[in-house]
């Protein structure tokens, strides 16, 4: 691998290859190993043109723990100031001889159209763009219903929510077929779904009692209020009414199921905080996991660099 | 001690400790030495709600001459962009396995509050929070005084300014009581001054004059004119004839007074230059010393640790 | 050299020693060497007035390959909130035992003040001041140039733009001259034009048909739109027609001629697509030369200090 942009693209032995890595960075109490040297020398640029501080502040983690120097680049701030257009600003990046670009953009395919006009010695990881994609958050998902449940055969999932903004669901329904997920469903209202949903193989659900019954692992979707645009969505309180989580909803799923979601979660919006804070929850552990995985991709594809 | 949070509860054991600490960080110019491995792989959060270059730059200093990796988060520009509460900002970035927290913030008691909520073993820094505390600074006022008049023993400390909204005044008071200076004196207009600040053991004045006899050293306040609210001062030029710091003032301490600021001065409202920039001015060397008395507490907080 | 101000005050050897040491960290690929110890424990302050990614960064890049601790402090967003004065600002920097500051401001002079007030042991480096110099660009077009063509001897070099606001060409001008080429040619409009230009011994032309004949190298200038102030040019149209590098006005210069430009370029106004990233375009290169160039005034400041 030259870059990480999407899950769709990638085989099963690449996904498992990426879960093995992470975990050889994992302590055994859960964290991530402290410093290594293994991209030391190494020069990692987050260029971020949406702010993210979760996302930004793992990444930043991770390069860190890999001993690599790290540039934080928010080019809402900065960059686009004197006007220069994006090809210009990576080119110009590009000469100073760094080594990897992470980018998170609010368009669908920034990430893959640098990677497209990019250096062959240069790796570009993509951390979000727009509503397609952002496959590093549905890694590290990834990792965290292995690492609680074992193994991804005979698993029922059940992502709920704002489908049609979420570049989260797009890249874990990838992931999760892939690695062999029995069942993928969707749950949410006809107003936030995409259209053809079904093709990629889930099955789709309008009601939470229908669709969490029985499930092994519930993902809950942020509720992107400022993505939404014109009338979708009646209010927050009916959202809430409709397809919040609550822990009566929680208990429709199998005994042991998992809560998920990619953070920051609003409370009382798509999930309670009973729910949020409960022991089903691995919201926390997500995050946790997320700084082992993020030190796996970039170290494999660093690897990869002559 | 796990967390660092006020000078209020700590014992003269624990403060000389960690004077004598920040002593063994400074080199014979008064410098702090280079970079030491002590904190290497550590990872230390800078968690500013308020802005302070000041304050922000001399605890990054100190945590990279100690080796550790430093995260600047600016919570007003960034985190709660997305709506998020203090505490899921927290419990986030708690699960990225960080080690050390240091904590600004607008509001009295939020650093204690963090500390009460975090896992056992991470560090809270309070770098000042409302009007309650400001701990580190107190410390390196601690250090400027020990290090420019040998004990505190016999010393008279003259405070002077804005004692109301001061932080920094609250904690220095508790810490020279504890290190047993002789007499602490405000000097302070009536409007300026907190309920029953006599029951800390102090003495009151509303006049230069009066309090500046023979004391040891005077710290003058800075005017926090942005938390001004209402009519508590005339004019700043009023302020200046009736509480300002002249070098005719300085006269009528003791002839080897020390003149100290925390910084930023306000020129010609709380202090003439001419006694800023004059000989018994330490101003500078508080700043100096901050890095060292910073690196002491975080050394010492990071001992504590597993 | 205790400071970096400008290339007017250097000698032929200064200027010829700084682009040899450049060279001694460049791969054979071009590229800067990784990181080596040469400035481990020092501390190197980017204190920027002006935004600009494209310079913070590369010095940034430069002082990290160096193994330096980097602060970045943005002063427009932060330190003068308070008030403080520049002045004050730098004393408590100072305060702080860092090594090296890098300074960028909208006022020419600004880097020189500093450097009057500074301790003797800290040295300066000027980003660019005002419309006064900008000596590490210039510098770092000089290294491009001798890569390119070899020598100076014989080289004829036309500057290309709005010569009245550009801080860049002045530098040039300058180190030009001393290195020894045989020709410099300025081509503006006149309302573009700073009086006396004449006297740094260059040549005047307001048609580029006329000045670009027979050049080696051409150095277009940014059209430093935020800074015009009423109506110096008619439309950006018009002066590209005018004064905008084509193809066919590269023709009229040397058949090896090279294309310079300090960047971030305005296409379409000054330059063509075309002709920036053509063959004779060697932007990219300038960008990539600059960090070996700042790491080499860097090292060579820093072994200056005691």
């Amino acid at each position: 691998m030259q870059h990480f942009l999407t899950t769709e693209s990638l085989s099963k032995d690449q996904l498992t290859n990426i879960l093995d890595t992470a975990e050889s960075f994992t302590n055994v109490d859960g964290g991530t190993v402290k410093k290594i040297p293994l991209l030391r020398g190494k020069t990692i640029v987050n260029l971020f043109f949406e702010a993210s501080t979760r996302t930004r502040t793992t990444f930043e983690l991770a390069a860190k723990r890999l001993s690599a120097d790290v540039l934080n680049i928010n080019i809402s701030s900065s960059a686009t100031v004197k006007g220069e257009s994006l090809l210009d600003t990576l080119r110009n990046l590009e000469a100073m001889h760094v080594d990897m670009f992470i980018i998170r953009h609010q368009d669908s395919g920034a990430a893959e159209f640098l990677s497209r006009h990019i250096s062959p010695h240069i790796s570009v990881i993509n951390a979000g763009d727009g509503r397609h994609a952002h496959p590093t958050q549905a890694m590290l998902d990834m990792y965290t219903i292995r690492k609680m449940k074992g193994s991804f055969d005979n698993l029922k999932v059940a992502i709920v929510g704002d489908l049609l903004h979420s570049r989260v669901a797009r890249s874990q329904i990838h992931a999760l077929k892939t690695l062999g997920a029995k069942e993928i469903r969707i749950i949410a209202p006809r107003t936030l779904l995409p259209a053809r949903i079904e093709s990629l193989g889930v099955k789709v659900f309008h009601k939470m009692e229908a669709g969490l019954k029985d499930v092994d692992v519930i993902v809950m979707l942020r509720l992107q209020k400022e993505r939404m645009q014109g009338a979708l969505l009646p209010s927050e309180h009916e959202y809430f009414n409709l397809f919040g989580l609550t822990q009566e909803r929680v208990a429709l799923a199998d005994n042991d199921v998992i809560v998920m979601h990619p953070g920051p979660i609003n409370r009382g919006v798509e999930i309670s905080s009973e729910v949020a804070d409960g022991p089903q929850s691995v919201i926390l552990q997500q995050v946790s996991y997320s700084i082992a995985v993020r030190m796996a991709i970039m170290s494999m594809l660093a690897g990869h660099q002559p």
